[in-house]
Formats: C-alpha cells, structure tokens, sequence
C-alpha cells in the first residue's frame, strides 16, 4: 500500500506518518491547505521525491474541492465559476504549500507541474470549442487534469525507483557470481534512501526490495546514522517490513562488519553528483565508501539521473549545510552528552571522492569511473 | 588536583564520582568497604590504571582504620592485636574489592600488591627482633606499608603515563615539522583513554596534556564514540578542564575532518596489543585508522608495555565482548530509536591491523611496524 495516496473521493491525501516512526505507525487523512502544509513542515512526509508525490496529491485533492461550488467562495473569496478563477485559487495554494518547505526543490517543481497541466486543460478546452461561448472547461474537468498529473508524477517516480532496482539487483548478483559468492548476500547501506523517501521500492534499498520480492536473500547492515538516526529509525523499520534480514549498527561498527567479510555491497543513495563523479550524501558517506575500498567491497551510489549536476565540476563546489550542535551534544538524548558550551563540528553531509565510487546506478543505467567521460557522454 | 586521593588523615578515599561527568563534577569521600566496593560496581571509578590505584588506597585506608582499635572487633570479628590478624582482616576487606568487577584484572593486581607489601613488612619486623618477643610489627606500621605501596602504584602510574606522553609529544612534533605544518597540532581521538582512567596524564590524550603545559597548541577532534559515548562524555571534558581547544565529533565525521586536513595524527589508547602489533581497543578504533592510512595520517596506539601480550599472536586470538543489543536500541535516548526487536550488532572491541598502526609508543618507547619483530626484540 502506498504511504502517500489520493483518498477514494479524491479530495483528501492519506499519509502514513513519518514523524511517528518508528514507535507508531499511523495513516492520517489530510483535507485542508493547512493539514497539509502543517505536515510538510513537520516532517509527516519527508524524502524529496516524496515530498514532490505528496505536493502532487495535495493539489489533485484541493482542485476536487472546488467541484463543490459552496467551499469555494467561502474559503478563498475567489469566483470558481471560470477556469481562470479556478487556476489562481490552486495558485495561491500552491504557493502555501511551497512555503512549507521552500529549500525542496522537488515540492516546487510538482506544484508548478501540476498547475501546468490544469491550465494546459483550459487551453486545450478552448480550442475545442471555436466559438468561445462554452469555452470553459470546468471545475470538475480540471480537476481531473490535476488528479491525472499527480498521479503521473507518482507513477514515474515508481518506474524510476524500478529501474534503479533492476539495475542495482543485476549488479550485486553479478559481483557475487564473479566473487563465487554463495549464501545471503550482505549489503551495508547509510542514512535512509528507501521507499519512505520516494515510492516502492525507494533507491538505495531497490535492490534489495526487488531482490527479495524475486526470492534472493539478503542480510542487510544499517549504519544508525548519527546524528539524526534515519537508519535507526527509518532503514531497519522499511526492511522489517518487507520481511528483509536486517541488523542495526552503530556508524563506528561498519569496518567490524566488512572486515568479517559480511558485507558483498555497500548501497547508499546521493543529494548531488558533480560532474566527475563527486558525490553528496548524508554525513559518513564518504567515510564508509573509503572502509569499503579498504575491504576490497564495492560501493554503489543509486540515485535518479535529475541528481546529476552536470554544472558542478566537482565536490569542492557542492556545499555543505552546517547544522545544530546541539543535535551531537544534547538532542534525542535523556539529558546532555557532553558539558555545556562543548564546540561541535556537524556537517549534514559529506563529498565522496569519485574514484572511491564503484558505479553510479541511476534509471538510465548504471556510470562507471572515469565519471567525468561517462556521465558527459551522458548528457549529450 | 588528583582524581583519586587519600583523605589528610589518611582512613579514607577522596574520588572525583565518574559516573555523574560531565553534568555534576563532585569529589565524594569513601570510608567504609561497601561505599569502596559499590564505588568500582557503579562505575563512579573506572578505566583500568584508575580501578588498580583506587583499589590500593582503598586497602590503605581500611588498613588505616585498623590503627583504631575499637573499629576492629565490631566489624571484622577478627583480633587485631596480631599482624597476621591484622592481614587477615585485610585479605578479607580485599576480596570484597575483587569481587565487585571480577574481569578488571588492575584491581586483582592491585590488592595482590599492597597485601604483599604488608606481608613483607611484618617479616621484616619479625627478622628485625631475633628474640622473637616483640615480633610484631603493628598496626600502625603495616598501614604505613599498606599506604607507602598504594601511593607507589599510584606514582608508578604516572611516571609511565608521563614517559608515553613525552614519546607521544616528541613524536608529532616530529611529524609536524617534517611535513612543515604550521599552527595548531590537529590530532583526532576516539572514546576516552585519560587522566580519569589512568592518573595525571592518561595515554591517549597524555602528548595533548603535557604539550598544552609546554605551550604547544592543540585541536583535539573527540569522536562520540557510541554507543556509550566516552568521548562526548569524559574526553571533551578533561580537555576543556586543561584548557586545550576541542571539538566533538560523532563518529561518522571523522572522515571529513580528515579530507579537510584538520589533523595531524591520531592517537588512541588500546586494551591488548598482540604479538604481531594487532590491537584491541574500543569499537570504531579500526575504521578510524583505515581512514588514516588513506587520508595519510599517521596513527599510533598509546598505552602501558603491559599492554602487549606476546602470548597472543595476533588479533584474531584476541576475544571480541557482545554487548546488549539495547545500547545501540534504546539507551541513553528518551525513546527507543528503531523498531522493537530490531537486531543490533554490538562489539565493544574492535581489532586493527598491525600494518594500519603507524607507531605503538609504550612508557618503554616507541615501536615500529613490522611489529613481530620490534616487539619480540623488546621482550628479550
């Protein structure tokens, strides 16, 4: 079941609530601009892609209110007799919803996709009709132009993370043959790049989730991910699920794990990849790619295409988002770890040199080092 | 100001209560056996050096209190008009202290010693008085003995941590001046060997410690070593008590600071050091020097010659303790962090390869790789 979907009637979202993971696990049915906002910012729904699907639905679901001709000019004071009236009052919510979050890019860019396709509806109802005496085309038909393009932003966000999943689960099975690896095939993965983040099968936990559906074994390794404990929290709940071998470690534990020849792949998702095959991922990323390359393990970093950044030469240029000290030296924790006024150092993410990085699996195929000529070739 | 002390008159044990770092620093005073005892149980003292010279002032102080002659019949039930009473009394009172953590082999070790010595002075009495009339040494004087041989221990302890510390700092500022680095030493240090597990200097932090006395000026990086977070607990902690500048880090940052050039070298302690140099110390000690090699940082274990067991070949005959799994589950935080019966991975040890140790500097000096050599050369 989908943890982000339209309701039967189509004018409410149901989310499954991340922010209660994993302690509880609650489905909420959102109806307002505000519900919906509100569960941006609170992180009910997290993960870019997912939060893209989300802003989609949400849009679909306020597009089906305005059917009901009495909501609206209660609630935004604009006319919905015409098209145009109906587009400026998505409009303004869309610009709420962007303002929940307004770093995500992919919230944004759903919003203004969605809004595209209603208004593409209007002209396309226009031009049917050549005499413009009926040429609206209705609250009902352009709601139905929303609820088809969210869906479709779902949808390939699925074929997207299924290719991925195809590719990745090749890959591994064909280092394990090479290797005449025999048994569950070990795979450690960092931070939290599966389906709560995306749709399906997620990214970096694709193959692993494909693989399983299709009766391959795997014993999976979740890094905790300090400091804000996505695997804890999120990896070994998404693989518990789907009935996957998993066991949680602390992010000191992997060289143990790799040195004990446990570990046949190291699976991680990415934020950005430069040019040359620098990549950005949550912090330890690049810790973990050197264990690996210590251990003789390949590492793989799976991500969509759109994550290539073509215009960013190499690791240097991403930047990194410093964030509170007070997450290493106070938060989660009962009371304070270290004494007051304590300096830390807390970067949310790192750059993993390209030459540490095996293959970058995207849905377009899988990149291999040099980066800098496979993935311009790539481009062109 | 010594974290572990006689009191002035010398019948009871001052401590610096451990198991309150870093939000309460209160010294507590001990006086009976049951306050000693449950002072190792409860980890108020702890570090191995630390729990050996605890051990024998605590046995110097209950000795002590034996020079009162009313204390003895009403407690021990045993006369203490005769030396051999008066042992008797104390091998009991110390078997009391080795039971309360039976696998710390500095307590055993320590009570063993300051029992010994008492011993010896009451044949020393005996061969004194040929007439075998007065033969008895005392009580007085035996405690004297038992007192005069806990503060050997005690002095034992930082002559050796003040000769590791003075190879430590001879060697970085070495390695610094060869590679014509400028500014504050960076050194990085995972989970926690100094002062409060051993006296005055430490190990690990012990070139920090004296370097920051002579004027040399540090950045200490401090991993938080999880799960039980010694580093963000007691590392950062004596640091900013010695004024020297650090930084807490989780453990999955490590890398990154490395890739930044912020450190010069890494020092850690170690629990056992093999034959071949493969070293035990705490969980994560291996992944940071894997990261060191690659980073070219040098890495040196610090710690006592008693260390290096050349009995043991190599780390793989070292044995790897299992924690409980809910350290890394649900402890220390407000809430469980994944799922309930979430399988964890939890060694508390790690071993790291000889070729990845860059030096094991010992109160004997310095060894070098290949270590198989060296350090059968330092036993003959």
């Amino acid at each position: 079941m989908d943890h982000i979907r339209l309701s039967e009637a189509g004018s409410s979202v149901i989310i499954l609530d991340q922010s209660l993971l994993p302690l509880e696990e609650k489905y909420i049915k959102l109806t307002t601009l505000e519900e919906m906002a509100e569960a941006i910012k609170k992180l009910r729904v997290r993960g870019a892609p997912a939060i893209g699907i989300f802003a989609g639905y949400a849009l679909a679901a306020l597009a089906k209110q305005q059917c009901r001709p009495k909501a609206i000019s209660s609630c935004c004071g604009a006319s919905g007799t015409s098209d145009e009236g109906f587009i400026q009052i998505l409009q303004t919510q869309g610009d709420v919803l962007k303002d929940a979050r307004p770093t995500a890019v992919n919230l944004a860019w759903a919003v203004d996709r969605v809004i595209h396709a209603v208004r593409v509806e209007m002209f396309r109802a226009r031009r049917e009709d050549p005499t413009r005496l009926n040429a609206n085309a209705g609250a009902r038909r352009l709601a139905e132009a929303a609820t088809r393009e969210a869906t479709a932003i779902h949808e390939e966000d699925k074929a997207m993370c299924r290719a991925i999943a195809e590719y990745g689960l090749e890959e591994v099975r064909k280092v394990c043959t090479d290797a005449g690896h025999d048994g569950p095939i070990g795979i450690l993965t960092h931070c939290n790049a599966g389906p709560l983040a995306t749709s399906e099968y997620g990214t970096a936990l694709g193959p692993v989730l494909l693989g399983t559906e299709q009766g391959v074994k795997f014993r999976v390794f979740a890094d905790e991910t300090r400091p804000l404990l996505q695997g804890a929290r999120l990896t070994t709940y998404e693989l518990q699920k789907a009935g996957v071998d998993v066991t949680l470690i602390c992010d000191n534990m992997a060289s143990s794990v790799m040195k004990k020849g446990l570990v046949q792949a190291v699976f991680v998702g990415c934020d950005r990849v430069a040019a040359n095959g620098d990549t950005a991922n949550k912090i330890g990323t690049s810790g973990v790619a050197v264990l690996a390359k210590h251990y003789g393990i390949p590492f793989y970093v799976l991500g969509p295409s759109s994550s290539i950044d073509l215009e960013c030469p190499n690791g240097d240029a991403i930047p990194i988002e410093e964030r509170d000290p007070e997450e290493i030296r106070s938060k989660f924790y009962e009371k304070p770890v270290a004494p007051e006024g304590t300096e830390c150092f807390n970067p949310s993410f790192d750059v993993t040199d390209a030459e540490l990085i095996t293959g970058i699996i995207t849905e377009k195929g899988i990149f291999r080092y040099p980066y800098t000529e496979s993935l311009t070739a790539f481009s062109k």
